[in-house]
């Protein structure tokens, strides 16, 4: 652990790979084998499972719970409460009748998170699932489905409802072509993704 | 903070600001800049942020997170693990494209919940929304709109299914009157709107 | 409390009656009058209240509040942030228009999870409810109705999606017969009941 690493008094940080300037706050559990980079935030009661690795800049908003084979790209952002997963058929390991499937990691589905996507407060996702670059997941979602790069899903089971840029703004078509409300970033949409627009493009 | 507040030993009060009476279980955490009231309670792993404003006789169940810009009115009941947020298009602060909105509160969309409403259990409440006096949002309803007095919704949107009564009761409708079922205290609508009626009205 | 129960340095545990070989961990809190069997897993921030009753091989994921009226039967899974309730009509007890309702437990509707079965990442069980034997809630599901032994539900409100097999595997119907893809196992359906067949069964 870097001597610039935060930790609250009420905090316990048993990781020795978390980066100079992340702050881990009052009730918060980093567990050995986590890895956690710089200039991150994680808030209170943030559990972060030996195997999770976070990136750069990453903020995980009071309550989160982190397990092994998640990951979380540089520059994004868990809203509160989030939830992960990562067993497809979870059962109690301590019963008879399943015990020998949790001998080895082999029931373990990962979860990635791309850089710069946020994941909203009380979303749920499930084992096996990627969330693209920059994807909005709103408040509340449960997402049953790789969610594309950029895109913005809601409802359970999630469903693709618009586009966001970069900044989080929603897109809005403005004379056949997408723009940022917040910060006027021009996309065209093709073949199904986002990309981004040189301003004097058509 | 009043002598008589309750602290549990493993619970952090850092507030000046919280009414005599309360009592803050453990693990929970409030913190300087938070306004709580007389007589509420606070679960295991509620935290409540500078800038929330709690009233009297406020009930908040364990792992309620309550941010700036939150405000709970008197007698009002959150369910545990119900969820509130601030930010309608949220992006880690620490990333370089969106570092300078959150440099002001510019960014802060605050909810308010009106006198006697309950927040149902995992509920979630999207920012910048009003939940009206009485109302009672269900559990795992996620309220994508403001929830008029003593409207009941459920679901992922949130639709409205009925009216609640001030215990909470659900309304039916007898004789084309309302009336609750617990309390026997009788309704009528308005133009859209819940009014109490008098015992003989017809 | 038996001298072989773990219970982590941050966890408090005021139950006598917690079963050997039962692992209590960081910020879990377990009141006094709880209930938990043998060789259980109670996660960090894991709060049980008093009345809870949890039997043997019981696994309960971070962030899980389980209150008075809450019953576990043995080899029960609870994934993480999975929501309880117990009160049909919530209000804050300390309104004083629902004071004389809370003075007793006369407010109190239990809920029971049978044996073997699974409550999802982020589900929410509502009140008075029964989750059959090797049931499986799917994250994020919303339960309004007691849910049928071996029944898959998933969504808000839950609806029965499938049958699933005591190793929780999601049975598939091959040439007219239901058999469990991880196991092997077969099943027959029988009057809206599943049930366990033999081998040879046609």
């Amino acid at each position: 652990m870097a001597p610039e690493v935060f930790v609250h008094p009420q905090g316990l940080c048993e990781s020795a790979s978390v980066g100079a300037g992340t702050r881990i706050w009052a009730f918060a559990h980093v567990l050995r084998g986590a890895t956690v980079g710089r200039d991150c935030n994680l808030g209170d009661y943030v559990f972060v499972e030996g195997g999770c690795v976070i990136g750069d800049r990453v903020t995980v908003k009071n309550g989160v719970q982190l397990w092994d084979g998640v990951t979380l790209e540089d520059d994004v952002m868990v809203g509160p409460c989030a939830v992960f997963t990562n067993d497809r058929f979870p059962r109690s390991p301590r019963m008879a009748a399943v015990g020998a499937r949790y001998e080895t990691k082999g029931w373990l589905s990962p979860i990635i998170v791309r850089r710069g996507a946020t994941i909203g407060a009380n979303a749920t996702i499930l084992p096996g699932l990627e969330v693209g670059a920059c994807a909005m997941v709103a408040a509340g979602a449960v997402v049953t489905r790789t969610v594309a790069a950029h895109a913005l899903v809601h409802g359970n089971p999630a469903r693709v409802a618009g586009w966001v840029c970069v900044c989080g703004g929603v897109l809005a078509a403005v004379a056949g072509r997408l723009c940022c409300p917040l910060c006027a970033t021009p996309y065209l949409e093709q073949d199904g993704a986002l990309v981004a627009a040189a301003h004097g493009d058509a």
